[in-house]
C-alpha cells in the first residue's frame, strides 16, 4: 500500500484538480481540506474524492472558475451563493461571515447554496473554535435514505456536526451522518464483496437487506429505527433547501451516478458566541467540568479524539492509499 | 376511564397548581400546556404531570411566585432566567423575544436557565410558526442514558424540536427526545408490568435489559445503538448547560425522584426569518413542494399530524384520563 508525505498528497490532490480544470484556489482549499480527512483516517472523505471531484470538473458538474459569492441578508442572517463550484471556499467564507456575524450580534447564521460536497463538515468549522466561538453545522446530500415509513431514497445521509472550543486542548469534534451506518461502509462492503449488518439499508424494493451492492442499488436506513434519524434529516432539508436555497436532496443526483448536472447541494453555519450568553470564563470552566464528569464512566472516549490521534500520527507517517488510487491520482495529476 | 372536557381539564390543573402554590399566571400557563399535550395524545407530558408539578412547587423545587427576567445580552443573543419556576411563563418569554430578535436581524437565539421541565418543547414555539419563521429548540433534562460507550445515566433524554410554517397548513411539527424509545413507554410498560424490547435500556450494572423495572432502575439507551444519539445530547449539553448557563443533566434529580433541589435545566430557542434568507415566497412554495415530493412514497406520513387529528377530537370529546389521575387531580384542586 503506498505510503505518502502530507505534502505529497496535497500536491497530488492539487494537481489532479488543477489539471480538470478548478482554478488554483479552489484546488488548493480542495486539497487541504481531502488530505487533512486521509489524515484523520476519514477514508471515504479523503483522497478517494480527488478522482470523484476531478470527474465533476470535467463533465462541467462543477464549475472550476467559481468564486462564491455572499449575498446580502439581514444583521445576522446571511447567504453565500458557492456559484457550483467545490464547496471549501464557499463554506470558509460562510464560516468567516458567521464568525464575524457573531462577534457583533451574539450569533450568525449563514447559509451556502449552489454548493456541492461538503467534506467532513465539522473541518469546514475549525476557525469557529479558534476564535473562542461554539459552531452548529447541517447540510443536505443527494438522496440517500427514505423518509419514515417510505420505501425509496429521499433524504440525503444529511451531516450535523459541531464544534466546541477548549481552553488548553484542541476543540470538541462532533460530527455525524443521520443514517444507522455511513454509506461508505456500505460501499467498503461492496467492492470487499462483504455482507452488511440488517437494519443498515433497504434494498430497491424498499426491503431489508444485508447485501451491500442490493444496499447501493436501494437506500440506506435512517437513525433510531427509521423515525427519528429521517425527521432530523427532514429538519436539515428543509432548512438548506426551503430556507437557504439549495436543491432538495432527491432533486440532486449521487455523487457517485454520471450526470452533468450541478447537484445544488446546500450548508447551514450557526456560529454562537458565548460572551453573549453565560460568558466565556464560565463556558469553558463548565465545559471543562462536564468533561472530566462524563469521562469518569469508563469506557467513554472524547468524541474526535481518535482523528486528532490518527492527523498527529499522519504528519510523522503520512496517509497510506490503495495501488489503484495512487495510480489513478498520478495519471490524473500528469 | 372518566372523560373530561377540555375546559374541565384545565380547571382541575390549573387548580392543583394554585393550591401547591403557584401563582395565577403561572398555574394558567402550565395548566393550558399540559390539557394541549393531553388533547394530543401525548399523556407522558399531559395531566399525569400536574401531581408532580404540584409536588415540586410543595417542596419549594419549584419556585411558584417566580417571574421569568430578562437578561441583556448581544443583539440577536440573549437569556432568560427562569427563577425556578416552571418552565412555561419563561419559554414563552425567550421565544416572544427570539421572534422579534429575528424579525431585525434574521436570527434570535433565547436561551432559558434556571429552568424546569419543559413540556411539549416543539407546543412553547406555536407562535414562532405564527410569525411565519422557523424555530429550532433544544432541552435538556435530569440524567437518563450513558454516554457513548458508559454504563450509567449520564445526559438526559434532551430533546430537539422544530417547527415549520406553512401557508394554507398548521405547522409542521418535529419533535424527539434522543433515547431510542421515549422514557413514558418504559414507565408505562413497569406500571402494565410488562418487558420491554432490547435495545431501549441498560439496568443499573449497565447491562442490556427487557425488564421495565430495571430500566427505570438502570438508564435508557440513547438513538442508533447508543453512539449517534449520545453525541447530539451531548451537543445539547454543552450548549444548555456551559453556553446557556443551566445545570448539567447529570447535576439534577430526576424528576421523579423526591428531592427539594430545583433542577436548573435550560432550554435553548432558536429563531429563523425566512425574508433574511431566500425570501417567504420561494421558502412556503419550496417547503409544499418537498412534502408533496414526500409523501408520494406510500405510506410515509406528515410529523405532527396524528398530534393535530387527536387534538381536533379532544375539542369535541374531550379528553380520558384513569381513575387514580382523576381521583388525584380532583383531590389536590379541592
Amino acid at each position: 500500500m503506498p505510503q505518502l508525505t502530507l505534502d505529497h498528497a496535497e500536491r497530488l490532490t492539487k494537481e489532479t484538480l488543477l489539471r480538470a480544470g478548478a482554478c488554483e484556489s479552489m484546488a488548493v482549499a480542495a486539497a487541504q481540506h481531502l488530505v487533512k480527512a486521509e489524515a484523520q483516517g476519514i477514508a471515504s472523505h479523503g483522497l478517494i474524492r480527488a478522482p470523484q471531484y476531478a470527474n465533476h470538473l470535467q463533465t462541467g458538474r462543477v464549475n472550476g472558475q467559481a468564486k462564491p459569492i455572499l449575498v446580502s441578508g439581514s444583521t445576522a442572517a446571511q447567504r453565500v451563493d458557492a456559484q457550483h463550484g467545490l464547496s471549501f471556499e464557499a463554506c470558509s467564507l460562510a464560516v468567516d461571515t458567521a464568525i464575524k456575524l457573531a462577534q457583533v450580534n451574539g450569533i450568525g447564521l449563514v447559509g451556502v447554496f449552489n454548493s456541492h460536497h461538503a467534506g467532513v463538515l465539522v473541518d469546514q468549522m475549525r476557525p469557529v473554535a479558534d476564535a473562542g466561538m461554539i459552531g452548529l453545522a447541517f447540510a443536505n446530500t443527494p438522496s440517500a435514505m427514505p423518509a419514515a415509513g417510505g420505501k425509496t431514497a429521499f433524504f440525503g445521509t444529511n451531516p450535523i456536526s459541531a464544534i466546541f472550543p477548549r481552553e488548553h486542548h484542541s476543540p470538541l469534534l462532533i460530527d455525524m451522518s443521520l443514517s444507522e451506518a455511513a454509506r461508505g461502509k456500505v460501499i467498503a462492503a461492496s467492492q470487499a464483496g462483504k455482507p452488511i449488518p440488517l437494519g443498515w439499508a433497504l434494498d430497491a424494493n424498499g426491503a431489508p437487506t444485508t447485501d451491500a451492492k442490493a444496499a447501493l442499488a436501494g437506500s440506506m436506513l435512517p437513525l433510531g429505527g427509521g423515525a427519528k434519524g429521517s425527521l432530523l434529516a427532514m429538519m436539515i432539508e428543509v432548512m438548506v433547501g426551503a430556507l437557504i436555497g439549495s436543491h432538495f436532496s432527491h432533486e440532486a443526483m449521487s455523487y457517485f451516478d454520471e450526470s452533468t448536472d450541478p447537484p445544488s447541494m446546500g450548508q447551514c453555519f450557526i456560529v454562537i458566541n458565548p460572551r453573549a450568553l453565560a460568558g466565556s470564563v464560565s463556558y469553558y470552566q463548565r465545559f471543562e467540568s462536564l468533561l472530566t464528569d462524563m469521562l469518569a464512566d469508563d469506557g467513554v472516549r472524547l468524541p474526535g479524539a481518535l482523528r486528532y490521534e490518527r492527523e498527529a500520527k499522519a504528519q510523522s507517517d503520512g496517509v497510506y492509499i490503495s495501488d489503484d488510487l495512487f495510480s489513478k491520482l498520478k495519471q490524473a495529476a500528469g
